[in-house]
C-alpha cells in the first residue's frame, strides 16, 4: 500500500467516524411537522376521518364500479358509482418517494402522514435518516383530539406505522410496537403485530408491555363489540388471524369483523368533545393487487367503501364538523380495464362466480401438492374445482396450456421452480397455478396487468366536509397531509 | 308454409316497413344540443380552446413528465410538470359509450363535443340513430364566433368530426367530408381527408366543394404560413401526407408544420371580436400507444403541450376572457408506468435514444422482408439498428429469444402469419418484430401495456381561465361539454 493511498484511507475512516458521531448525535433530536396555508382560514375540522386504499388506483376503482353494477343490475351498462367517489371534491396525487418514481407503501405512508418525502421503506425519517418527522395523529393527540388507527393489516405494517412509528426501516417491527405502546393513540383495531417480542423472540412482548401502559388489548369478537369509552386505550385484535397477522380477504370473510365493524367501533371508542382523527386502511387491497386477483381486490376496495359507510352515517350527524378524506397511496399491478385478448369488450359478469381469494386457493394447491407429488398432477381433476370456485369453464386451448404449464410449475418445490425471466414475468413468486387462474379469469372478463408491484401512475384524492375544497387539483402527496394539517389546526 | 306463418310474416314485412318510414321521417329531423347549469353565471368566455389528446390518459401524462426530466435534467428524480397539468383546475371524466364500458373514439367525440352518450363508432347521432346532436362548435358558429378545427390526424377522423358531422358510422368518410364542407366553420387544420372522392373514387372531390362553397385550400408549407384573416374560410391541409392522411409522428417530423404551428396560425384567423372556439387534436397518442410505442406516445404528448403553449401565449394577453380546456377521450393501451420485470424501478434513459416511430421502423422491417425473404432472417443483422434507432443494446437471452421469433414472423406475407391466441397478445394487428421492440425497450424502461385497444379508465380533465373552476370534480365525459357550452352562453 502506498504511502498516499494509505494517508486516503485514514481521512476516509476518519470521515466517516465523524459522519456516524454526528448522526448518532442528531438522529431522532431534530422532529419536524408539516403544514400548507392552502386557503382554508375557517374553524378547524373536529372530526376527521382519513381512508387509504393501500394500492388503490383509479383503475382499482372504476372497475368495483362496473362490478357493483354488474352484481345489482340486470343492465350490462350500470356501474354504480362507490360512495366515495361521488363526494363532491376530487384531486390527483402524485406518488414517487424521494428515491424512485414507484413508492412503496412507507415512504408513501410517510407522505401522506406526515407530509414529507422520503426514500422507500423509510417511516418517517429524512433521507439522510436524521430527522424524525410527526405526523398528524401525532399533532392531534398533542392537541387533544383522541386518536384511532385502523387496518386490515397488521397494526405495524407501513401504512398504519407511519402515523405513529419513526425508523430507518419498515421492517423493523419491534421498533415499531414499541412506537405504538408509546404513541398514547386511543385506539388501535384491525389486524396484530407480527413481531411483538422482536426478531428473535426473546424481547418482552410488545402487547404486554402495552398493556403496562395502560391498554387494554383484547382479541375475541366478543370483547370487541363490548369495548366501550370506560375501556380506555385500546388494542383490538382481530381473532384468529394467521402468520401475517392481517386480516381475512373480503371474499373469504365468513363472521369475523369487518373493516366497517372496526371503523363503526372506532367512532363509539373515539368521539368526545375535543374531536378525533382516526385513519381507515383498507391494507389487502395491495396484497391483492399484488397478487393481480382482480375480484380479491374489488372486494376489499368494497369493505373500504362499507367502512366509508359508517363515517358518513357519523357525518351526517355533525356535517359541519367532519371531513372525510378518501385517497390510496399508490397504485399496485398496473390494472387496467381493457385487455389485449377481449379489446373493446369487458365481461365483468364472468368474474361474479369467483368465491375465493387466491391465498385460499393457494392452500388448495398445496394439499394436492403433498398429495399427487411432483409429476402426478393432471388439469383435469382441477376443472370440477375451477368451475366452482371461480365459474371458469369457457377455456381455450391456450388457457389449457396456460394452466398446465403452471401447474406442473406449481407441483414443484419453490426452490426447483424456474428462476427465469420468463417464469418470473408469469407468476411473479406467486403460486404459478393461482395466479394463472386468475389471470385468465380477469383476462376473459377484459382486465389487464402489467406487473407484481406498484406502479407510478397519480392516484385520486375524495374529500367531502370541513376544507373539503382544499383536496382539489393536481399536487404531490405530501400535500394531502400538509392541507388535512392546516385544516385541523395543526400548523405549528 | 303454413297459413299462420305467412301471416306473421306479411306482419313482420309490414312492422319493418313502417319502422323503415318512421326512421326515414324521424331521421335528421330532431336536432338536440346540451347544456349543463354547473354554478358558472359570469360572462361567457368569448375565447375558447378545446384540447383533445386522443388516448392520453393519466399513465400518458405521468410518463411524458418523468421522460422530459431526463430529457432536461441530471436528476434522476426529476420529473417536468407538463404546462396543462400546472393549470389550477383539475377533474375526472368517466368514459365508458353507450353500448361499452371501454368506448371508441366517436362515442367519446360525440359526448366531448355535444354531451351525449352514443354507442361507439355512432358520430352525433343518438342510438336508436334517430336524434342528432349538435356540437358545441355548431353552437358556437350559429351565435357568430369564428370556429377552427386542428387534428394531428385526417379532419375527418373520429374526433374532429365529432364537431361537425352526424353520421351512424365514423367511417362515412365521404358524408363527413361533404358536412365539413357544409360547416360553415372557419379554419380546418392538420391532416387531409381519407375519401375525398368516396369510397369507390366516383363522387365529386370535396375539396373541389368545399373551394365552391368559399373555402380557400391550401397544402404547401408555405401557403399555410402565409394564410391571413382576408383568405376567409380556410383548409390547410399538411403537405405531403401518406395513406392515411395524418401528419407526422412528432419522433419522426422534420421540417414539416408541428401541431403547435396549425394552432398558432389557427389563432391568426380566428382572432375578432365575436371570440372563437378551436379545438385542438393530439390524434397520433392515440395510434401511438395503439402500438404500445412508449417514446412515440410521450413525443406525441410533448408535441400537445407545445401547441398548448400557443393557447397559453394567448391566453396572458386575454386571460379574463379565454378558456382553455385540455382532456383525452380515453386510455389507449392500457400503460402503466411500472412493468414486472424492473419491479419498483424506472430507467427512463433507457428510452431516451429512440430517434424513429414504429411506424418508419416498419418500412425498415419491409425493406428487409424484401431483401431477405420468408426465411433469411437473422437477427444479428438487426443489432446495429437496434442500437441505433432504439439504444437498444443490453440485450437478455430472453430478450433474443423473443426479438428472433418476432423477425421470423415479420418474415412471413400477413396472410401466412399465425392468427392464434398467443400470437395475436403478444403482437395485436401489429409487425410483430416492430411491437416486440418497443415492448422490450418500454419493458426496461419500466413501461408496460396490456391491450392494443383502449381500456376504460377515468381520464383527467384539465382548465384554465373563464369558468376552469366548474371542470373541478368527478363526472362524465358528457359533462365537459355541458359545462362547456354552459360557460360560451350556448345554452339554448
Amino acid at each position: 500500500m502506498s504511502k498516499n493511498i494509505k494517508v486516503w484511507c485514514l481521512s476516509a475512516v476518519a470521515a466517516m467516524m465523524v459522519f456516524a458521531l454526528l448522526f448518532t448525535a442528531t438522529a431522532g433530536n431534530r422532529q419536524v411537522s408539516a403544514g400548507q396555508d392552502n386557503g382554508y382560514h375557517g374553524k378547524p375540522a373536529k372530526y376527521v376521518f382519513y381512508f387509504i386504499g393501500d394500492g388503490m388506483g383509479m383503475p382499482q376503482i372504476n372497475a368495483t364500479e362496473i362490478f357493483k353494477g354488474v352484481q345489482s343490475s340486470n343492465d350490462p351498462m350500470y356501474s354504480e358509482k362507490l360512495n366515495f367517489a361521488a363526494f363532491p371534491y376530487l384531486g390527483m396525487q402524485t406518488t414517487q418517494a424521494a428515491d424512485t418514481f414507484i413508492t412503496d407503501s412507507a415512504a408513501a405512508g410517510t407522505a401522506l402522514a406526515s407530509g414529507y418525502k422520503t426514500n422507500s421503506a423509510f417511516l418517517n425519517v429524512d433521507p439522510t435518516k436524521r430527522v424524525k418527522y410527526q405526523s398528524m395523529a401525532e399533532l392531534a393527540k398533542a392537541k387533544g383530539m383522541k386518536v384511532g388507527i385502523v387496518s386490515s393489516v397488521s397494526l405495524d405494517h407501513a401504512t398504519p406505522a407511519a402515523f405513529y412509528a419513526h425508523q430507518p426501516h419498515r421492517n423493523n417491527f419491534y421498533e415499531i410496537a414499541l412506537e405504538l405502546t408509546d404513541s398514547g393513540f386511543d385506539y388501535f383495531g384491525g389486524g396484530g403485530l407480527l413481531a411483538p417480542t422482536g426478531k428473535k423472540k426473546d424481547q418482552p412482548d410488545a402487547l404486554a408491555i402495552a398493556a403496562q401502559k395502560g391498554y387494554k388489548v383484547v382479541n375475541s369478537h366478543n370483547e370487541i363489540l363490548n369495548l366501550g369509552q370506560q375501556d380506555g386505550k385500546v388494542i383490538a385484535i382481530q381473532p384468529g388471524l394467521a402468520g401475517e397477522q392481517a386480516m381475512q380477504y373480503e371474499v373469504d370473510r365468513t363472521s369475523q369483523l369487518s373493516l366497517a365493524d372496526f371503523t363503526r367501533k372506532g367512532i363509539e371508542l373515539l368521539d368526545n368533545p375535543n374531536g378525533f382523527f382516526m385513519m381507515v386502511e383498507g391494507g389487502k387491497i395491495d396484497w391483492a393487487s399484488h397478487a393481480n386477483d382482480a375480484v380479491t381486490t374489488i372486494r376489499d376496495v368494497a369493505a373500504m367503501e362499507d367502512a366509508v359507510a359508517e363515517a358518513l352515517k357519523f357525518y351526517a350527524k355533525h356535517p359541519d364538523e367532519t371531513l372525510i378524506v378518501v385517497t390510496g397511496d399508490h397504485e399496485t399491478g398496473g390494472m387496467t380495464i381493457g385487455f389485449a385478448g377481449t379489446e373493446y369488450k369487458t365481461a365483468f359478469g364472468k368474474m361474479a362466480q369467483q368465491k375465493i381469494s387466491f391465498e385460499d386457493f393457494d392452500k388448495k394447491i398445496k394439499t394436492y401438492r403433498e398429495t399427487v407429488g411432483a409429476h402426478g398432477a393432471n388439469l383435469s381433476d382441477w376443472l370440477p374445482v375451477l368451475a366452482a370456485d371461480y365459474g371458469l369453464v369457457d377455456l381455450t386451448a391456450y388457457d389449457r396450456e396456460r394452466l398446465s404449464a403452471a401447474l406442473n410449475a406449481s407441483m414443484l418445490d419453490k426452490k426447483q421452480r424456474s428462476k427465469d425471466e420468463h417464469s418470473y414475468l408469469l407468476y411473479g413468486t406467486y403460486e404459478p397455478f393461482s395466479v394463472t387462474v386468475t389471470h385468465i379469469l380477469n383476462q376473459k372478463a377484459g382486465i389487464g396487468w402489467t406487473t407484481y408491484a406498484h406502479t407510478g401512475v397519480a392516484i385520486p384524492v375524495f374529500a367531502r366536509g370541513v376544507g373539503g375544497e382544499a383536496f382539489q387539483g393536481y399536487y404531490d402527496n405530501t400535500d394531502v397531509a400538509k392541507k388535512m394539517i392546516n385544516i385541523m389546526g395543526l400548523t405549528q
